[in-house]
């Protein structure tokens, strides 16, 4: 259990390690952020920074050695880079959560084998066996590469006229996985926490809308039977459990007709859970950081209806009227330049809950 | 108005700035503290830190040309630093409401000229003044230093039995004032914010207790006829207006029966409306930020009743215990050392507004 005053290292310096440095402060704790040169908005409210590539072994040993604990805001942390730093400070989530989640084959088989509902799935090494796999799925599938991917990028959709080898070339032959494709009413998502001694709380049931494969729209309570929300609050929890998790895990989910079905783990704070800085009792980024610090978790409960909507490259532009729209609580990450698709800032709506 | 990446830089680097800082974090702002050499918790969430004396005058422009706006977090800013940072950048709150409030007897009697309620009150220059003063008043009243007081500090209590000599002797023979003692009910504090263009909002009421003169607990509602408690939210946005103020301003009362008396203005956010970061709309740490960015400010309506202890010494030894009790939210300042009386943190509860 870490001290107030006690220095928490963030790999990452985006806008997830920015909030996350921002709960810790409330808290009292320091952070040092750890990223590659660039844009790193959180640099600008943390303690500490160091600026050096994860592949910078002797600036990771001296990062590892000036924190209490390590924990990153985003799941490609390269898995040497995580091992250098384990062997000198505890990181949180463990290495495993990352090694399972950087692989969707890994992760969609340890959901399956925990028993929990994933897409048909298969594992694609070659063209050969995409063929195969789309044979058996009737033509219909999602090709996606099996590491590094995330906003859509190296997947590829595969209907009965799509070119398998265009498709294949378009995930550039590397290993990956076909998954059934789900005909979802709805993409929703659950927001966990799980401190070190076991304990754990899931958010509501988040329901997303993505346009161009990037989040755009997060409202709450989700449109979907309050069975199902609890059903996917427990997933959240299991996974969790499963993992010997510590700190907040996101867990995308389908909705088809009255079943769910898990589409992707996050391990880490995540976009659809920004609502809860002020739609919930206790935020995500602060129920991180009370977990890797070794706290009690706080509570999740929802304060409101919520409406959280992106401000995705010049979206962001609207500031000013968002400041002046009574009742908006906009966010704006800091970040230097705006580019297409970029996550600038959020913007999030409390409204009564029988309105 | 400032745009989203600029600076403002902030005079202290207490708890004050740091809460400013992460709130103008949230907005896409930058900050750059400003502050003597010493124990500076703002300096660990902000993007910028100068440290260096008030009056060093080299130190003061480079910072005011590094900035796009200055205030601060506390009224004792010397008149020549605010004068140096004028004439290079807008500083808000403006130098004259510093002048004013910096002033016990110029700010009674602004206070006084407004047709605002004060006790009665006197200027005391002399031993021969105080006699004066004090057979005036009845043998019961209050001395404090004009200018450079704060928690109690260079006052002294007259009683009929007070050797008035002492007393002079207490306050240092400085310039003071003699204000009436009043038998009051309760101590109270409204918290109003400004905009550049005039609009203003005012907190609701807060009920505060004080132990050995510094601030331990505000709640919320005040125990006041609401009729009182509207006037002073009205008294709050009085004087404002009539600084011509940008950004939070703090206005102690006496409740006295059924009448209300200024005892004293803040010119910046205040320990009384820490409750407003969970408890309000919009937190005075976000209006401040918003009005002196020259921003529309938010809504300042109340969310629930309001128990907002503060943390003073080694009170904030009691942390893991916060931590673990449901809906408490935890403010630890990140002082590196605790010494009596030195506020260390705070913690605030919601409760449901009938319960």
């Amino acid at each position: 259990m870490l001290k107030p005053g006690a220095t928490i290292g963030i790999l990452g310096g985006g806008q997830l390690a920015r909030m996350m440095a921002l709960a810790a402060a409330t808290l009292g704790l320091k952070c040092h952020i750890y990223a590659p040169a660039g844009d790193n908005p959180a640099f600008e409210v943390a303690a500490a920074s160091t600026e050096a590539d994860f592949t910078d072994e002797v600036a990771l040993k001296r990062f590892a050695a000036a924190v209490d604990v390590v924990t990153y805001e985003f799941e490609n942390v390269p898995a040497r880079t995580a091992e250098v730093l384990a062997a000198i400070r505890p990181v949180h989530p463990n290495p495993r959560a990352l090694a399972v989640t950087q692989d969707r084959l890994i992760e969609k088989t340890f959901v399956r084998d925990l028993g929990l509902p994933v897409p048909d799935f298969r594992a694609i090494d070659s063209l050969e066996d995409l063929m195969e796999g789309a044979a058996a799925m009737g033509g219909f599938g999602v090709l996606k590469t099996r590491r590094f991917g995330y906003d859509g990028k190296g997947q590829a959709m595969i209907r009965p006229d799509t070119s398998l080898a265009e498709a294949w070339e378009k995930v550039g032959k590397a290993a990956s996985i076909l998954e059934a494709l789900i005909p979802f009413d709805r993409e929703c998502s659950v927001i966990a926490a799980r401190a070190a001694h076991g304990d754990s709380v899931a958010y509501d049931l988040c329901e997303n809308e993505h346009r161009h494969h990037i989040l755009a729209r997060t409202t709450l309570p989700a449109s979907v039977p309050l069975g199902l929300s609890h059903e996917a609050m427990a997933i959240g929890e299991t996974i969790a459990a499963a993992l010997d998790y510590v700190g907040v895990i996101a867990v995308e989910l389908f909705v088809a007709g009255d079943r769910l079905l898990v589409n992707e783990i996050a391990p880490r704070v995540h976009n659809s859970g920004h609502w809860t800085i002020e739609g919930a009792e206790t935020s995500q980024f602060e129920n991180h950081i009370r977990a890797v610090a070794g706290w009690p978790l706080g509570i999740a409960r929802r304060r409101a209806r919520i409406v959280m909507d992106n401000l995705i490259g010049d979206e962001a532009e609207r500031w000013e009227a968002l400041l002046a729209e009574p009742g908006a609580h906009l966010h704006l990450y800091g970040k230097a330049e705006s580019r297409p698709g970029r996550k600038m800032g959020h913007v999030t709506r409390l409204l009564p809950e029988n309105a």
